[in-house]
């Protein structure tokens, strides 16, 4: 029985990952540790053990002490403070939630001396602005990041190689990718539209106007249970100091997205745009390529944009009661 | 009068930054902070007046105080724990001491909206490992950082443009090349060099032997005299969002250095290889190009690398009252 520890184990992707083991019956036991308390089912499944702690990875002492107890066979680093708009309000709370409480795991887990691997997520935004020629971006493309958000993955990202070659540690990195799926809070552009979208479908409140900041900009979005699948695969066969792109390999406007919506909804919406929702420097267009990924460990997502799509929107609907 | 906040201010690097601005008659009202206190006079000059406050950079309070008090028109930065060496011992603490100080510093200003000119120094130790074909190094040459020091600095640089195009911050940026001068503590390797054969000269203990680490390795070193007037410069005539390289444009290796202090002091020493000194995945060979600090500031190298030597060596004679 393997033992992982997840940190942001309170997150979005954590549970599709507890539940990617359980339904391919893989026996583990995980040790998932957050600032927040999970809001899902974390207990004892048929192959899964999941046991909680409440830690703040700024804790250096908690941290190692978790570590030390634990003794790790791997580590799915999740934790972080992934807005890029909360980090143009707050770069330094930005920046020490996503680099310096990586630093503290990482220093922690080389202290200790503790054989153990570690996948290191990242972003997409570490690429930053991008010309549309070099689409879909290889990890081979130069990081330009344009937020203090993607600077600090950038940071994490720098640290993993230096931990890696400096210290031999055993360290894989990923460049992940927007993902979507049910259950993602509506801070998040896509499941922000889903939700906005069927009340306004149920509520039949007149016009159905939907606030938008830029919809022009393309992004590679990738279910949720694709993405746990690869963070899997590379935690098990992926290349100890290696990068991947975690990704579909497609992009979508998000004026595609709200379409594929409306289609599903039958329903018309008008886009407002809200200045505010712009950002600064924001990327136009992401897209990444997943042959590395592909070629490593034989994966390929599973999921349609449509299918995902679908089962976000059913989820919201059950959320509001409309169902 | 012009004000300057100069962090790091009980530095090597600041002390002759004040001369530079007394020795130019440059009337000026420097504020110095430092965990350190100084130990050279920094009190009032003809020309110059300073003040010091003992501060830890990383109490955001206290640096937030600092500045809305003082009002700088330029805020030079030079407090770094900038040993390599250590950032591999204690990388935590390197990276706080780079990244987060800095963070802590900008964010300062950032929220109090103060109009400021901020020089941020960095290190050609960014560049990391690179092709003998490469050099020597510009700007555009991309940064493979190799030590948990370097890393820092990245991360550094990376921020100081995301303020300067984010929030429109009037930054820029340096990455400093090995600089050398009387006053240098002997941690550094120069100094320790010629401390050390001045040592022998004036002992004549038998066997002259040198412990150093890799004298094969090639640096390209700077003046700390002519480092103080690029900085001066950029800080009055530099280009906002810019990143200059700060160096002298020649290679050195060590044992060249240490070539030149024989000759100098007229002795013969054996170099002593300690493996503990070689550092994991250190740079074969640094050498920078200046070409665009020439052409933004019409800046120059004055001194050369044998006056610089010989003045190290006159600084050692007299701390060690052998002179």
């Amino acid at each position: 029985m393997k033992k992982f520890l997840i940190t942001g184990f309170s997150g979005f992707v954590s549970r599709y990952f507890i539940e990617y083991l359980e339904e391919n019956e893989i026996r583990a036991f995980i040790k998932g540790i957050d600032v927040h308390h999970p809001d899902f089912n974390s207990g004892t499944f048929k192959h899964v053990k999941c046991d909680f702690e409440r830690i703040d990875l700024l804790d250096k002492g908690k941290v190692e002490n978790i570590i030390f107890e634990f003794q790790p066979d791997y580590v799915l680093h999740l934790a972080s403070f992934s807005s890029v708009a909360f980090s143009w309000k707050e770069p330094n709370i930005s920046f020490q939630n996503n680099t310096n409480i990586f630093l503290n795991l990482l220093e922690a887990i080389r202290k200790l001396n503790i054989a153990t691997r570690i996948l290191s997520v990242g972003s997409s935004e570490e690429y930053g602005n991008v010309d549309p020629v070099d689409l879909p971006l290889t990890e081979n493309h130069p990081l330009r990041p344009v937020s203090p958000y993607a600077v600090a993955r950038v940071s994490q990202e720098l640290l993993s190689k230096i931990y890696a070659t400096g210290y031999g540690l055993d360290i894989l990195m990923t460049r992940s990718f927007n993902h979507i799926g049910p259950h993602q809070k509506d801070v998040f552009v896509v499941s922000s539209f889903v939700k906005q979208m069927v009340e306004m479908k149920y509520n039949g409140a007149g016009a159905n106007k939907l606030i938008a900041g830029d919809t022009t900009i393309i992004r590679d979005f990738t279910d949720v249970r694709d993405v746990v699948s690869a963070y899997y695969m590379l935690l098990t066969m992926g290349k100890k100091g290696e990068v991947y792109n975690v990704c579909n390999g497609k992009g979508w406007t998000l004026k595609d997205i709200i379409e594929k919506i409306c289609d599903a909804l039958d329903i018309d919406v008008e886009i407002v745009p809200n200045p505010g929702l712009f950002r600064p420097d924001d990327n136009r267009a992401i897209v990444g390529s997943n042959e590395k990924l592909r070629n490593a460990v034989k994966w390929a997502p599973k999921y349609t944009l449509e299918d995902t799509l679908n089962e976000m929107i059913a989820y919201w609907q059950k959320q509001i009661n409309m169902a």
